[in-house]
């Protein structure tokens, strides 16, 4: 697909980038060749119904907006479909003439999209984009706040693939850095040297797990609505085990160690197959939460790039890729 | 200890007792040997602020009211201390001079509790009285809406111990009939005869599993906060998986049975112990999940006496114990 884009020669050219998530919106702001990337945090199971005044506010003037989503999944939603739909009709509203990712990884009007359900998922098909550029073929692992996309790229790759597809082939860990409940990764943790089972409640996630072991920018929102201290971390924490701090602070290092070991575990396994399956002998790790792929790729003894070293702002890599597809779609 | 309460010969008699736990606050209001109970379903981690309006609210005249609770640990409060003091403050203010039941399985007048934490996590204690003095000695398992409590009662049982150290023996369970989420008790499940990593959101809870086994009162809020039918439980399962009710709709009953039997199997290792260690034949099984114990015990080859068949209103165990002290301890 391409579309013609009427401007005069030496006009300056403006184009936005949007990866709407169910946590975050990540934004690229594209100028001329310089861009500029920038994080928001707008969860839609509180505020689905301000997003249409959220977009309002990003304030974002441009020649060509393109937009890719995940946000759809989100359980305020009845249905994906309903979802993208939703998604869709905001950015419709709000911009000129907006451009959707598709499952077929092309650029599509509004008006131009029969079912809704195709714009559903397909952020990673835009990572995918800018890497097959970039660097031809491979095996990125991204980590990520909320889950784990394994993308392998290249001429061997396959296309597009639903949530559903991706989890039952290992391509898609729901587990990621920041927002996932530690009791979906551990039933059990170690206190005093034998595993104890630990409460079912939304008491501690990650972000908590990773600031008490190394501190961590900790952009999401908390499980209790309390601070992002260390010793907010270590209550949420010592909360699993409906334990006050003072209960088990010379076990919490041990908890932590333990949760973070399994989740690696995880997502070393998953790195496994996907580079069995692919032939490759190293991956690309990105994403917020990329040093648990880079110490799961050691795990399992094969290289790990760290895309950080090698693109400017890594963590905004469905963006880039959203860019290239558009500068590659248009005809001036 | 004891306390006397002026009355003449011949007045009428009306006692009230409250368990309060973080989801549910659970009543018996008993008049001349004659006892009503209630469920109410208050959810502390949205409502706090409105406890004493919702205490209020109850109408509880009495000549007596006895509080025993388990809200204490909800994360709206920092400390266990924190939401006891609260908890009690509010009965404080709203009842007239409110009895307490403390760990050491005594009831105290407000200006009595030196320590507040003395009032956390006494319900089972209350539960216990009652068994001791209607069976003798004995197992109860109790799967309530959210943990499952297992208590040796009897001359060879021991006294009061705090949730963490409940938890390190195997005598509460954290997982429940109705809100426990779904991948806290599973990290997969069957699909096309492989197992598949769920997602690790807040998708689906038991009372999602269990509706649709079987059906069930579905008495606590729905993680999407819409409906309660069959077809709601549907689609939230199936989100478990990032998937649309149709692209799962042939996996979805294996899917619930096997939640179902790893939940019961946890249960099952629970008994096994708690019976070995009592030298117990048989348990006593009793809450709003009763099934899953009986199950369990049906697991492991021991005996289960339902005790909805031996003892009204078996589901509300912590008040009617509550009633028992209360009544054992006045002197008129």
């Amino acid at each position: 697909m391409r579309w013609f884009f009427n401007r005069n020669q030496g006009d300056s050219m403006k184009i936005v980038a949007l990866d709407i998530g169910g946590a975050n919106t990540k934004i690229l702001v594209w100028e001329d060749g310089k861009s500029e990337s920038q994080l928001e945090y707008f969860p839609f199971w509180t505020e689905k119904q301000r997003f249409k005044d959220f977009l309002s506010s990003l304030d974002l003037d441009a020649d060509i907006v393109a937009v890719t989503m995940t946000a759809e999944l989100c359980d305020v939603f009845s249905s994906k479909e309903e979802g993208a739909q939703f998604i869709a009709d905001c950015c419709f509203d709000v911009f000129e003439r907006p451009l959707f990712l598709t499952s077929h990884s092309d650029l599509r009007r509004h008006d131009e999209i029969k079912d809704f359900k195709t714009l559903a998922a397909t952020n990673w098909l835009a990572s995918k984009y800018y890497l097959e550029k970039r660097f031809d073929e491979g095996v990125l692992v991204d980590v990520g706040s909320t889950t784990t996309d394994i993308i392998a790229f290249g001429p061997g790759a396959s296309g597009f693939a639903s949530d559903f597809e991706r989890l039952k082939t290992g391509r898609l860990l729901y587990t990621g850095f920041l927002r996932t409940p530690a009791n979906t990764i551990v039933t059990s943790v170690p206190v005093n040297g034998s595993l104890v089972p630990v409460a079912s409640e939304y008491f501690a996630i990650t972000a908590d797990v990773y600031n008490i072991l190394w501190g961590v920018a900790y952009t999401c929102d908390t499980p209790d609505g309390a601070g992002k201290t260390y010793d907010d971390s270590l209550r949420r924490v010592s909360r699993l085990l409906c334990a006050e701090p003072d209960e088990v602070k010379d076990e919490v290092l041990g908890i932590c160690e333990y949760i973070h070991d399994v989740q690696v575990e995880k997502i070393a396994g998953a790195i496994e197959n996907a580079v069995e399956d692919f032939e490759s002998e190293e991956i690309i790790a990105a994403g917020v939460g990329r040093r648990l792929a880079i110490e799961a790729a050691k795990k399992i003894e094969i290289d790990a790039l760290d895309l950080e070293t090698q693109v400017d702002i890594a963590w905004n890599l469905p963006c880039l890729g959203l860019l290239e597809l558009v500068l590659d779609s248009r005809e001036v």
